[in-house]
């Protein structure tokens, strides 16, 4: 958490909120189970289910790309239809199924279908995602059969190899839990994710299932998963793609006894966010290529919005993240990058600070600086601060990475 | 002219359209000079001064940053306030004169006004431009002593070492030049142009500098201008950054004889289109990093706007482009990126080719082509096409190269 804390600043009361293991299977009323069943080349682990031992509370944000993938719309069409119950979610690796047409559709709603007579519920209960190659086809007789399998290994403690069975080109699996303290008593909230390339601030930049042992309601678990999104997954760039994959989970099984009202709301949203950022972070800290973690903070801006439009401008300028990468404290990429965001403001009163050090004020550089933020710029988590001095107070954070080669050679090479 | 005509393919009637030698000084009535003053540590040339006979009809495109450099501030305030009249454009590489408040403001006039003293005109009759690291002042004694310098070596026959004097990490000079035959005679159009980063669509992506001898009053040469840079200048790409010193300038000395007015206008723009496009594209192939230049064109829109913009989407997609490095068929990509462009349409109606191998339609792949699409991104030259089938039938074409490692490490070091 001390690593949360300090690149990331914001509103979790830390006393509450202790990191615990586990993972997305830390919350009690969860399992996981993960196998390869052949969809990635490699030996590597490619599909897994993530089970509630009872129908759980879910809600979901997807993917705002027109080319959505069928995975994305069978979801989006079985939340709907349960009106935020759901079961269990199925994931493999290895193939995106976005751009299969008809097919892709049969088999997205094939996977719930077998995932659902492995658990014994409906399929409409049975949540899917999938990750990995656009535009080819589902080899679905080994998934069919990795369902099987998968289900059979079903465990209270299969959190870890359902994290790395998500991967694609992710360098590390990412997990995280916490357990929040709350006058009512404890409860846990657990998660995973998987990101790599394909990552922008819109929804939902990446696969993220979270878990929580709460009693949650529906339209609750809902309203806290878009609140705590939008400071975590909705805030972090890699490259400022957007996938026809992505898809955040939430799951809420009740098993831990403790019920979320309007009152202790709060501590859900905590929980949520805690898990959330570190996860979020997590990806960008293995963005493709990635050597650094980058938080850009706008501040004295309009409104909120504005913010994380110059933010975001900062965050996805190749310049910029190319200087990062090359420990260069070129605030002149900053300013460029600021000017063309799109938002108003006067560039005598911005202001910008790397690693805490001023290197620009009243229209002009302060070179005095550049060593010391140089020397910040050749550590791996990099702090941007910028003013726009509009007077209006409000401030956003961005999270990126730095431009590597590696980025290029990654995606140069990917597919073929 | 092949090049273009095989590459662009727009208005331009070839058969009144003839290249010439000469760039920027082939039209009659200039002359330019370059030389090596001490700006960039390197002996190259750094500080040109492109001069006109007479006074001269003059137009300019500038930067939409709001952190605009001072050269830019000067030379609209010089082009405001001799509606459209100029004798002389002064540029300087190696340093941008960006971000230096009012001291840079100063040096930009002190350009002005030098170069003024040398042809003997007001310095308001005197355009500015500089190039190069931003946030840094200029060695102004060394600016003087160079425009001295080159007033000096003012000759016809000068466009070639002016051109090569603008450039900053430019791997070539861009210059070009055609003569236009209408009915009532032969007009000459020339330019040059440097670019390599910070190139993106809103204008202005770069310096670049036109000439011709036909007689032209200033408020058409600003149509024109605007009118030619839509298609070109301002429609090509390599990183989506949108500098603080971009700058397009269009000199007409009338030297030729041949009057333009309305009936003659479009031959005007056709010759600063042929002349503008080879620059433009001439930009792109000489990207930082650049080993292709690729052509995204976006058919059967309902707008220009929307052609352009998720045009824009694909040619700015860091996955695109290093797909294309890579001489990866990875339609995939370039469907999310048309996915997420903010443009509307059904993806189902969507088609995607790549040098002419139809690879998307109907929602799915045409995995038979991928290997003569494959040989084509071998190529140096790529065409990208994507029809939105939304039955607008209206197009629109960005230009743009691929991402490379060497993008990386050229702006990873490009400062310190």
């Amino acid at each position: 958490m001390a690593d949360v804390r300090t690149v990331a600043g914001g509103p979790v009361n830390l006393a509450d909120i202790a990191p615990v293991e586990g993972g997305v299977t830390a919350p009690r009323g969860f399992a996981a189970g993960a196998v390869h069943c052949g969809i990635k080349p490699s030996p590597a682990l490619d599909l897994a289910v993530l089970a509630a031992d009872a129908p759980a509370s879910a809600a979901a944000l997807f993917t705002t790309n027109l080319a959505e993938a069928a995975p994305v719309t069978v979801s989006r069409q079985h939340i709907e239809r349960t009106r935020g119950v759901a079961r269990a979610v199925v994931v493999n690796s290895g193939c995106a199924n976005a751009c299969t047409g008809t097919q892709g559709l049969v088999h997205a709603k094939r996977m719930a279908a077998e995932t659902a007579a492995a658990l014994g519920c409906a399929p409409e209960d049975v949540l899917v995602a999938s990750t990995g190659v656009i535009g080819v086809t589902l080899n679905i007789d080994r998934v069919v059969s990795g369902i099987c399998a998968a289900a059979a290994r079903l465990a209270p403690g299969g959190g870890a190899e359902a994290a790395r069975a998500i991967m694609t080109t992710d360098p590390f699996p990412k997990e995280h839990a916490v357990t929040v303290s709350t006058p009512r008593g404890r409860f846990t909230v657990g998660g995973m994710a998987k990101g790599s390339g394909m990552i922008e601030p819109h929804m939902a930049t990446m696969l993220a299932f979270l878990t929580t042992d709460a009693q949650v309601p529906p339209a609750l678990l809902r309203r806290a998963l878009q609140l705590s999104a939008r400071d975590t997954f909705n805030a972090i760039t890699v490259d400022g793609e957007c996938s026809t994959n992505d898809s955040l989970f939430a799951f809420a099984s009740g098993a831990g006894g403790i019920a979320i009202d309007e009152d202790t709301y709060r501590a859900l949203v905590d929980g949520l966010l805690a898990v959330s950022r570190e996860l979020a972070i997590g990806i960008v800290r293995g963005g493709e290529g990635a050597t650094k973690v980058v938080a850009v903070t706008v501040a004295d801006a309009r409104s909120v919005d504005e913010a994380r439009q110059v933010a975001r401008a900062i965050a996805n300028s190749p310049l910029v993240k190319t200087a990062v990468h090359g420990a260069d404290p070129n605030w002149g990429r900053i300013v460029a990058a600021a000017g063309r965001s799109g938002v108003a403001f006067d560039v005598s009163r911005l202001t910008v600070h790397v690693g805490g050090a001023l290197l620009f004020e009243h229209g002009l550089p302060h070179d005095e600086s550049a060593p010391v933020a140089a020397e910040h710029l050749r550590s791996k988590s990099v702090q941007i601060d910028v003013s726009l001095g509009t007077g209006g107070g409000v401030s956003a954070t961005i999270w990126t990475c730095d431009l590597s080669a590696e980025y290029v050679r990654i995606n140069a090479e990917y597919r073929t």
